[in-house]
């Protein structure tokens, strides 16, 4: 007989999944109702209101795709992209690359505008591509890189798409509850994200928003969108206004709950208090990493408050120290990948996980299993600069 | 500022989610790990060989789609179904029409074969088609039409599949764990249930299997799935055999806490002894709807014991008889789809919301309420009948 499982107790420190706030955790333990129970339809009625405030946005098509954030990304492309469109891509790491399947999958073409992965998507080379590519229908970029830790400059990148003429889907997957995701003041047209990054929620579902404009591109298509699951036109019969909400999918209750009860902590906190608390967390990791010689990958003026991408050491043991930690501190941060695994760490300050506990946690965790390693360490000193700089926020 | 959600406590016998198993309730709230976490590794590895015994299969893909069964569905299309290629679809219900939608978006033909609504699907016709239609690659069917509580031959259809070089796809969305599924038995090749039906777990998730035959297919396709999310080659680069798993979308780790624990729970019952009770608490279900002159939709030879389809007595005001059971009786039922809307309830006999108890609330509560709409009923007699199967049997 299988015995039930009890997972161990880990501090989440890496990409994503993050810690997860005891009460979201208890909000999907809550009672099932059925999927078109009055009271579940003022559920996706507050969801959908606080999801336009996390993305800052009045458009009325803003949901949770019922399906991981990779799900999220291909609503937005199967639902904007027709066989035949152009598309210009902009790729600076793992998530652009998955944008160009998408495109191709879709039957687009893909024209990629490539920036070093660490490095911000530089707007000179996509106007460049959209000036060359005039024919272009959308712009495709990600604000917040989850594989190297860069920002990028989504405002920019969505005056440039629309300069052009263009449709702009942005991949904030880490970025929304962890730094400025401003989708109406960008003016961008198809955004989405997850909810176990930056809103501790558990994985599984992907917040999207569309614009006015995306919207009525979708109701303009001339064929139906490839995919029945990932429709919006039939999603939004079921999401949409009216009292007449038409069965489409059964929903996932109970990880709707806790995506309600993440956004009912985010919108406690407030945004910019929000905001606020990634950055202090990321400052003072940042100091205690820096204490220990350990470099960022991103400069400083791209780098994203809640992933920190950093090289290690040489000679160190990427998967030994990995894995100590996660033996002796149950403690989860993440490797790198692509031409970045073996290279580096990504140290996740996500969500609830954004705390100065985590912050000391991991540096004293660092300390610790890098001396075993044979690094010099003066013990204690990382932890001493990330407190400094939290006494100097005081 | 928004407020927590607190659902209200239903019973939910409508055709699902169905009542979900308080065990499985709790799991879902255990602490978050990482989806590359060796601990969650192990459970991937468990769940797999637990649905291998729910599925009754040795298929070696075999997992948990991350998605709702409509996500399930589309897998088995998407991975088996390429541009130009002809289904024959027995349709007997709405699910039967999705398989259509899902055909024609993959830019294959479908052959439809047309069976009443509530009536099984008859082999005869499917037999015919398949023989008009000898280039047909696939014969997509319903086990268990959750539209219409109708349950058709799987044995019998899978072998016409076989017998004319097609390989069969097969919606048990509804069937898993409720009644005998038998994937290996059957030689069927693409299987998908969902978790919320007889599982007795929340929405989500979509269990899948594929024979070898169905697993050499797709790795003999000339163009990738146009689906980059639900891409088998990648999804079971995650899922599959060996040490090394390759990142592919971050799984939903608490869903799969749930789901674990659901086949836990079915385990330990057994397989039979989880149809048997299915049986007995819809042979008096029936025998209370009977004594208050309520008909089945379906005939008893082909009914689901976990999804009862019944006509309500004329002059009966649908809605308000559903709506006064879920506001006195805290009870859901379901409401009839297409042209049984209007004309039929629902009412599921699910995975744990199949007992006694529910069977008893059931019938008591609809003996008020109909007595109420001004429907002749002697008090009790329909929980005295139900009584008397139990007693039958004891």
């Amino acid at each position: 007989m299988t015995q039930s499982f009890h997972p161990p107790v880990r501090t989440l420190m890496g990409p994503g999944p993050s810690d997860v706030n005891p009460r979201i955790l208890e909000a999907l333990s809550r009672p099932t109702i059925g999927h078109l129970d009055p009271a579940f339809v003022g559920l996706m009625d507050e969801i959908k209101a606080l999801l336009q405030f996390a993305f800052q946005t009045r458009n009325a098509l803003t949901l949770p795709v019922s399906a991981p954030g990779s799900a999220g990304m291909e609503t937005c492309f199967v639902n904007l992209v027709s066989a035949g469109d152009k598309v210009v891509v902009a790729q600076n790491g793992v998530f652009g690359g998955r944008m160009k399947e998408n495109v191709e999958r879709c039957g687009g073409v893909a024209v990629m505008v490539q920036d070093d992965w660490g490095h911000a998507v530089d707007p000179q080379k996509v106007d460049d591509a959209l000036k060359a590519n005039p024919e272009a229908k959308v712009l495709a970029f990600v604000h917040a890189e989850t594989s190297t830790g860069a920002r990028s400059d989504a405002a920019e990148l969505c005056r440039l798409a629309q300069q052009h003429d263009c449709l702009s889907i942005v991949d904030t997957v880490t970025g929304l509850g962890g730094i400025e995701v401003d989708v109406d003041g960008w003016g961008a047209d198809a955004v989405y994200s997850g909810t176990q990054k930056c809103l501790s929620c558990v994985p599984g579902l992907s917040p999207v928003t569309f614009s006015e404009r995306a919207a009525a591109a979708i109701s303009a298509r001339e064929h139906r969108a490839q995919s029945w699951f990932m429709d919006l036109d039939l999603v939004m019969a079921y999401w949409g206004e009216g009292a007449q909400r038409a069965y489409h999918h059964t929903a996932p209750i109970n990880a709707l709950y806790g995506l309600h009860e993440a956004l009912v902590i985010l919108e406690e906190e407030g945004l910019q208090n929000a905001w606020a608390r990634h950055r202090l967390n990321h400052e003072a990791l940042a100091a205690g990493l820096e204490s220990l010689n350990i470099e960022f990958v991103v400069d400083a003026a791209h780098r994203l408050p809640q992933l920190n991408c950093v090289r290690f050491p040489a000679g160190v043991d990427d998967a030994a120290v990995r894995r100590q930690l996660l033996q002796d501190f149950q403690l989860e941060i993440g490797a790198g990948l692509g031409p970045l695994a073996g290279k580096v760490w990504r140290i996740g300050l996500m969500g609830y996980a954004s705390n100065q506990k985590n912050v000391l946690l991991c540096l004293g965790a660092l300390e610790s299993v890098l001396a075993q390693q044979g690094v010099p360490v003066d013990a204690g000193e990382a932890v001493a600069a990330a407190q400094a700089t939290y006494a100097s926020h005081a």
